[in-house]
């Protein structure tokens, strides 16, 4: 997806969350929080976090959780070596069915970089 | 498991191991050789790989997968700060129904530190 | 997606299952009536039938199945407050990686409810 | 598993509860305070709330979150028709893949339910 | 597992279908005899979805159903490359988390050709 | 999807293969020939293989996959009948959660006999 696309993605999805959070109990609410804890700077920094959050959403296979957290990634200033290395790890673990969402995610790592293919 | 349930669990691993071996073809071995390759140090260093790998068993839930990565992570010098980050990573992306992994892992764990509960 | 979406959504749903049923063996069509049967009014109500549905496709991250079951389950007469619950139990099972379709759960049931959000 | 086994199973389980709170962090030990609201009485009632947890952890192929919710089940008065309907639909929906899960629970529920077959 | 042990394994599993078909409603007892019934001969021979049967339970991670596949396969004459090539499918296609079945598959398989290894 | 849909599929799929082997490390390049490698005629022939890959596919619910190994299918000669009884392995191991993609499987296996639905 283009740059434009990945910001279009993000916008979405902040506009569901306050859906979601306008309709959410407390539970759901307090998960939420949960969510936003656990990538924050700790006795890991925020930078390996997003690489679990990403290597974990490619093995599960969740296109837009790997959008994000590639974003995020980006963000905290993973490299391109280091963004390969953690993708081939998702890959070997979670076999060749995580291949369709390794391309896409090589795609929105292009687009992230500004390296702008059409 | 005990310290000598993980040494034994290990063992029989290893063992599995060199069956599979000999029964695999060129394409099972190619397999194992990737399998092996993904975890070097690199661009990322092995320790953030071993926890990419744990975390991804952990949503994946394979008990098995787990142990192994642990024991690697306890090598590769893993403080208890940063497991417990990685695994709540882990925790949040899949769910509630990774506790009962999440559970046998901090018991894994502790026999690994050698402060052997019972 | 705007309520004539999922109207469309449904018409597609139902075209498809007549291809797949003129394609369809023995066994394929008998699925397709079991499939139908575990759904209606027994010893449990159809209400509480679809909500379980409804929650074990959210675990299992279908949308499609998941938009299914909100309209069945808006039928059956499931209030905004007992949607609610049963999305926050599938969201605790399953995780922050059901998080995308229980952002698009909410916008289907929006729309059901007639609420035309844009 | 006998019922012993059963009290056995959830000894255990608090047990290992013990030890990963001992080790948890602020976000994990929220998470574990989610994960206990999510099934309490509301709009509702809790035992719908097992009902979904059950099937959720069948279609997902965990037994010990299925040992966990049937002993719930049973506490909350789910009659034997109630449940089977509810494991009908977490076997349409997950396949035969949840077949050895099928079996073991009806297996605990017959000794929850002190038929004591051997 | 030693032969005795995979005697053993299906002997409980007939066992506990035994009890499921006693629990079972209307449509549960269907959904077994349709998954009888797609295993047998038809446009595609017995072996070939045996076949079909065991790699699928490899990528879902379902010992109980990889060994059930295992003896049936046995029993249809697969050979000792056919089982390899179509294990390597699943492996490729499920990645390194279908290992540790992986392995159990061939142990179980060396059991079932009598090579008795300890 | 429509024929000229099927082939930008695959044009798309060849050059998304491209962007990620030239973004790809030595691991993950490898782990690309090991995948090409396990679909080759050998002890099983190619349209056996394929048929597991569409199976596993199919259960692992990639829709992507599914259609790439639907294309192979038909190269490799794969009949009607063939078909039907592969994916109805899948339904039934699978379950229902895989209905949306055997819908999506039998419209492009349509679109791929040329039988040109609209």
């Amino acid at each position: 997806m283009a740059e434009s696309e990945i910001e279009k993605f993000e916008a979405e999805r902040e506009e569901l969350n306050r859906l979601v959070l306008e309709r959410a109990g407390k539970e759901m609410k307090r998960f939420f929080n949960v969510d936003a804890g656990v990538y924050r700077d700790g006795a890991l920094p925020a930078k390996v976090k997003e690489l679990l959050g990403l290597v974990s959403s490619l093995v599960l296979r969740c296109d837009d959780c790997v959008t994000h957290h590639l974003t995020r990634c980006n963000e905290e200033g993973v490299t391109d070596g280091e963004l390969e290395e953690a993708l081939a790890v998702g890959l070997v673990v979670g076999g060749s069915v995580t291949m369709p969402h390794l391309r896409r995610a090589f795609r929105v790592w292009d687009e992230l970089k500004g390296e702008g293919r059409t």
